[in-house]
């Protein structure tokens, strides 16, 4: 077994179970060590897992005292988890090497156990109730709203009013902002038959969902695929992305690379004409963080194996009118790739 | 003048009035870059000031360019501001000698000029209001009310149904909860005179407002300093923390040592014999970041000068019963600390 330290707070919670903002995990073969200071002291007692806690208020130099007194000569970490200024003083003085281990954690939680995808699923089911709420509030409601009120009230409807942590701040955008792919919500007010893009997540048991729609205001209006718009243009492009989502979640298999679901989706797309449109990658894994492993674009040779969990999420932008993206989260079982 | 770089979002702010989250802010002699990618250019063209926006997928190779051609020889930057992965792929292959600068951004903000601390009086008086429309909600409707409710509603009720930016998560905390300084949310509800420590702020024109105030459940609550509890043992505490608190703002003078404040807010709740149960320092710098320079405590021994912003933020932690912060935002200002 290999000795390493993690800082990232996912990655410390993927370890033991715990985590918090100010901790420095090390594992000495089995052996491990949560550092963090008096400010967490009771809990990390209480839930941290397989691991002795100890509470300092200088994290690097309790860390050295244990490298030290374990005469530990090689130590792995993730050059992407530690700032220049951590990583100069923690080899001050030491003689242990430091190995770098590229997206260390990431890797380890590349594929995951059918417990962390029974817990994205609850999510990705608790997300679609907030979905849920949130279109019938629209229905009845979102006339006249303006972009920024409609952003909070996805964040309440979503996070069920405060019981649920939400994966990130969802993206609420009408019209010409939603061919931004990151908008951020204006002043700007809906009306009847505007297109929106809703894109938002919930976590449960610290593990995120990940869902993207579109639809326009209107009576009986759901997020569903199935979606009429008024606009023809506006429904010409939603279907050339649900057929570029669909054909891409249908056909991946197991033993396939990630730029092959790039490719499956891409291709409807292209074909289509609108390929240029298309300005991100196909997905992104999910987990404890929103973007993890196995990225889903065109230059990931990684292999698909069941029990890998990640986005398909194809799109449209056409720059001043609207922008279409339809995001599902899928799971590789048996070979094939099933929506959480 | 020297050449440098800054990436964290707040830093390069400070530098030329935009920011995003992926950027390299470069100064060389007087002639700025802001280094960016595609996502941002229409509103980096338009908001970033006194330099000149480059566009590009890959921000450190663009950054390379400029700096082979300029024939750069030294370029400072802070360590903490780069990751070590980022800083060797930016080292690989160049002339140019990297300076480390502890904390260089954070120090050229230290001393606020009257226009930012303009901004931060702003933040803290719709912080202010923000807590007057909780307390309204919490009298007339709180009582049996779980936390977790209570912190979204805290968010609601701060951020005026969207319309501010939080500077942090609202801290909401009853009871034995209060007893952990940063205590996250649970599903335990609120009842008639129980203790509740709400911590919270919002931004304006992105600089934050922090405030920390206790209170019971009762009909006429408020968020205001004076307060009567229910509980002998509340009161006792509060008030021990409260005359802290008043005697290091009434007291601080420019000149002093920050650990001198820190000293003033100590020995009142040393003196009081629950010196062992304030378990961190007096209080932090505030601005861009919710946590800047000057940190308040015992080991700082920078002289305060006018225009610094400084919480000041004593408490003391009864584990398993309750904990009792008192927070205010100050500026040193005609050589004496005033409450924003």
């Amino acid at each position: 077994m290999k000795n390493y330290i993690v800082q990232n707070e996912n990655a410390v919670y993927f370890e033991c179970g715990y985590s918090c903002d100010n901790v420095i995990f090390l594992s000495l073969g089995g052996d491990n060590y949560f550092i963090t200071d008096a400010r967490y002291e009771i809990e990390a007692k209480l839930m941290a897992q397989n691991c002795e806690v100890l509470i300092t208020n200088d994290l690097i130099q309790q860390l050295k005292k244990i490298l030290q007194k374990n005469k530990i000569k090689k130590l792995f970490f993730d050059p992407n988890d530690f700032t220049l200024f951590t990583y100069e003083k923690l080899k001050d003085g030491l003689k242990t090497t430091f190995i770098q281990e590229h997206n260390f954690s990431k890797t380890k939680r590349l594929i995951k156990t059918d417990k962390e995808i029974a817990l994205i699923k609850m999510a990705m089911k608790l997300g679609r109730k907030g979905f849920k709420r949130f279109s019938e509030y629209l229905e009845s409601d979102g006339i006249g709203k303006s972009e920024k009120y409609l952003f909070f009230k996805a964040k309440e409807f979503m996070s069920n009013i405060g019981e649920l942590e939400l994966s990130f701040d969802p993206i609420v955008a009408i019209n010409e902002n939603s061919a931004k792919p990151h908008a951020l919500p204006t002043d700007k007010q809906i009306c009847k038959n505007d297109f929106l893009l809703v894109d938002a997540g919930v976590k449960y048991e610290r593990y995120c969902s990940d869902r993207t729609c579109c639809t326009s205001i209107h009576k009986n209006m759901t997020f569903q695929r199935e979606q009429k718009f008024k606009s023809k243009l506006e429904q010409k492009i939603y279907d050339i992305v649900l057929k570029s989502q669909q054909t891409a979640i249908s056909k991946a298999r197991v033993g396939m690379k990630a730029s092959q679901i790039d490719k499956l989706a891409r291709d409807v797309i292209e074909k289509s004409g609108y390929g240029k449109y298309f300005i991100h990658s196909t997905g992104h894994g999910v987990g404890l963080d929103i973007h993890e492993y196995p990225n889903i674009n065109s230059r990931n040779d990684v292999i698909l194996e069941n029990n890998m969990v990640f986005t398909v999420e194809p799109g449209i932008y056409l720059n001043e009118k609207f922008g279409v993206r339809i995001e599902d989260t899928v799971v590789m079982k048996k070979g094939k790739a099933e929506i959480l």
